[in-house]
């Protein structure tokens, strides 16, 4: 690990240059596509999570490492301001020129459900390469065989681009990736996985001498609230949309819906019976590895044991490695209160959700009270409640205190790689403010650093007055390009 | 405190409209300014730093107010990014909008040695009201008389603005203190102050259930390297200017000079006898409190104890509450190595600093190499250098990695607020990779939220497609306005 954490931390120097980081990341996501029919066929042995999905996870894997080269070639991640002297500030102003230089080496700690798009070439290794960032990955113990294979993909890209090969380094096992957060070299950590793990390590990140930036996504509920004006107009389509977003990829996503409000009316009866239709035809699926499954078949038992919590589809093991989706419903008082069924506030990774039936709308206030911090809140409204009639206008200020990312009318399952993206939220969704998808995740590898009073000759092409690189900067508290 | 904390986070809604904001940050500005007279008085009598000093600290501190009541007004802090459905992106993007919301109550630990600017109304209460966040405030137990008065006057100034009074709380002790960090409605923190002090609270905020956010400036040595070529020419200038900034305000500035790099020849003689000669000249001072005047005349004795060491001008106490300034010389070879003075890379807070005289110019590089993190890093070039001959054009590379401000032929001392300023550095200087001072400080305090196909009935005004506030914003990667 040491030797790796060395090489990642001589290479730095190599990719200053952002045309540099560019074709490197361009041509990372050439040389992956040119690989994608024997990486997806090891991805599908490690994972069985089928050539249709892994296919699709490799495009958006691409893709992601392409958006990320154009936001280095656009420029503005780079927080250019300059401020020419003003002599009647107080205290007066110098010559002060500031951007964002890359942390250092980063360590990105793989996710088991996505072997490509959180993994060795996904979303925190991209972002940090973007940066300007060397990256050691840890690699997960799902996939480790695809793993090495991605890793020696980014590898030779970096050579053709003429970087040393140091700048992507991989490491296997427990041990080495507790020692890899703590490391001298070290100066950022990204993580996507359980609670567990994510708050060890960042306990681990934030305990060391110097504590580092631990950019940690644990795990998340992602609430969502039917009102009632919504299922008297749309019950069937609403509680159709719920059973496909709880099962898809067999309910293995960070977003997928866990705790569902619904009204305990005849049109929550008519959504409810929606839904065991469609969990009720969902196949039998396979679970990313035996501990999961474990957890599963352990977690949804222990919930449907509680007091008032029924199963319409029961969720369990099937076979000697399958799981069968289901889901349970509950009074949603049994979520607040003396005695509540707090197990079911915890996130229950697999194809399961619960839905609570309330009755009155200070119930869902109650039970959102008492929700951690989200990823992803829904909310479904009636036609007129969607106009801002009725209360409608009021739901996106309750749900915004939730979650990173707030729906209307739609299903948390699907994060777009776009500029808009945001995806995190409060703890334990996310151990920062920052997002792990989208343009703004290169923020989390990037300081600022200001010049004083610097000769012109000194300053880099970015500072300089002639702006030779063309960059977006704000010049005396002025957009200027 | 519990009261307080509960009062400031029921006033949140309070502080969502940011004209309200503006208003009361230039309110408060005002209102400081109709007081000062009777608020220097009080903060002399608690300080001893002088009507002077204290009248320039008020009026930065009224300016700093208002500068980031222009940040609020301009709009671009709301970090507004607007992605309109893309079909072709891999996967689709939906409508997706993005800004930056409050994070909740934010909890400020003052400093003693600004007790206008970096304590009540300093610049983190400043920048948390900016981005909309309640603020308490742990008052410095050096000035709580001032701190209730600049608490009582930002109070009165919330009242006329429609605001609860809560908005800014302020609590008083070390076991208060210990508390608020840890207090569940305390969604970040600023921190002014000691290492020691700053690490235990840094701590706590990141073992609480759910860590917060920690935005602390705990120490620093701010390096000065003196070239060769830079001493030949402008010795006694150099060496002058030195002893101005190392005795400023009587040594009590985080940016002050305290180890300071200077060739071993004739040149660097002439600017050790410059600096002697003013800093012999400096009147006697007063530190802000018995425990630092400690501290100053242990830490400078036991510096001056060490093998090599000398003192030109010998730094210390005098009479019953003075401190006498002073400097020492060391050579460089003695801060490396087996058995080096590793204490005095260490800040000691006071009128002192360390004049290492190197011969080669790898001691340089092998003294910074094992300097902490810093908030500012200064070279002095000659002419010939600032124009980026010779090696002149390394030096910014090579004093980046140690420090968030990097000064050329300047000098720390002196912390202009202005949109390019980074007041902040690798840790210890700060424990997050944010600026106290200018205007991207009010990015601490805030999250991003996304929107996902949300109607623009619903939408806030910020992001809607009309954008009625005329905020700068990013739509489909493009800046638009």
């Amino acid at each position: 690990m040491d030797g790796v954490v060395r090489a990642a931390w001589e290479a730095r120097g190599s990719l200053v240059d952002r045309g540099v980081r560019v074709g490197f990341l361009r041509g990372a996501a050439d040389l992956l596509e040119e690989s994608s029919a024997s990486l997806v066929e090891v991805a599908d042995a490690e994972t069985a999570l089928g050539g249709v999905r892994l296919r699709g996870e490799l495009a958006r894997t691409c893709y992601q490492l392409r958006a990320f080269a154009e936001v280095v070639e656009e420029g503005s991640f780079l927080g250019v301001i300059i401020d020419h002297p003003d002599a009647g500030a107080v205290p007066p102003v110098p010559d002060l020129r500031r951007f964002k230089v890359p942390l250092g080496v980063v360590a990105v700690y793989a996710a088991s459900n996505f072997p490509f798009a959180f993994s060795v070439a996904g979303g925190d290794t991209a972002s940090a390469l973007a940066a300007g960032c060397p990256v050691v990955v840890k690699a997960h113990p799902d996939h480790p065989g695809l793993s090495e294979r991605v890793a020696g993909v980014l590898r030779r890209a970096a050579v053709r681009w003429g970087l040393p090969e140091g700048v992507v380094g991989l490491v296997h096992g427990f041990e080495a990736g507790v020692a890899l957060v703590a490391h001298p070299l070290v100066a950022g950590a990204g993580f996507t996985g359980s609670v567990r793990g994510g708050r060890a390590l960042f306990d681990a990140a934030a305990g060391r001498p110097v504590p580092i930036p631990f950019h940690g996504e644990l795990g998340s509920l992602n609430p969502v609230v039917v009102t009632e004006g919504a299922a008297a107009e749309r019950a069937e389509e609403i509680g159709a949309g719920l059973g496909g977003s709880m099962t898809l990829g067999v309910g293995q996503f960070c977003v997928k819906p866990g705790l569902v409000l619904v009204p305990a009316s005849g049109e929550g009866d008519r959504l409810v019976e929606a839904l065991a239709g469609v969990v009720a035809q969902a196949p039998v699926g396979v679970l990313l590895d035996g501990r999961m499954r474990d957890s599963f078949v352990a977690g949804v038992a222990q919930r449907a044991a509680l007091v008032d919590v029924e199963c319409p589809v029961e969720p369990g093991g099937e076979g000697e490695r399958g799981v069968r989706a289901g889901f349970m419903t509950v009074p949603a008082d049994r979520l607040t209160g003396p005695g509540a069924h707090d197990v079911l506030l915890e996130e229950c990774f697999g194809p399961v959700t619960v839905v609570a039936r309330y009755r009155q709308e200070a119930q869902v206030d109650a039970v959102l009270a008492r929700v951690p911090g989200n990823l992803t809140a829904t909310v479904h409204l009636s036609t007129a409640e969607s106009r801002g009639e009725g209360r409608g206008g009021e739901w996106l200020g309750r749900l915004t205190p939730l979650a990173g990312r707030v729906l209307v009318n739609g299903w948390p399952t699907g994060v777009a790689v776009a500029p808009a993206q945001h995806h995190g939220g409060p703890y334990p969704a996310t151990t920062s403010t920052s997002t792990s998808v989208g343009a703004t995740a290169i923020e989390r590898w990037l300081r600022p650093v200001a010049y004083q009073s610097t000769p012109q000759a000194l300053l880099p092409p970015e500072l300089r007055d002639d702006n030779p690189l063309g960059l977006p900067r704000r010049v005396n508290g002025r957009p200027q390009r």
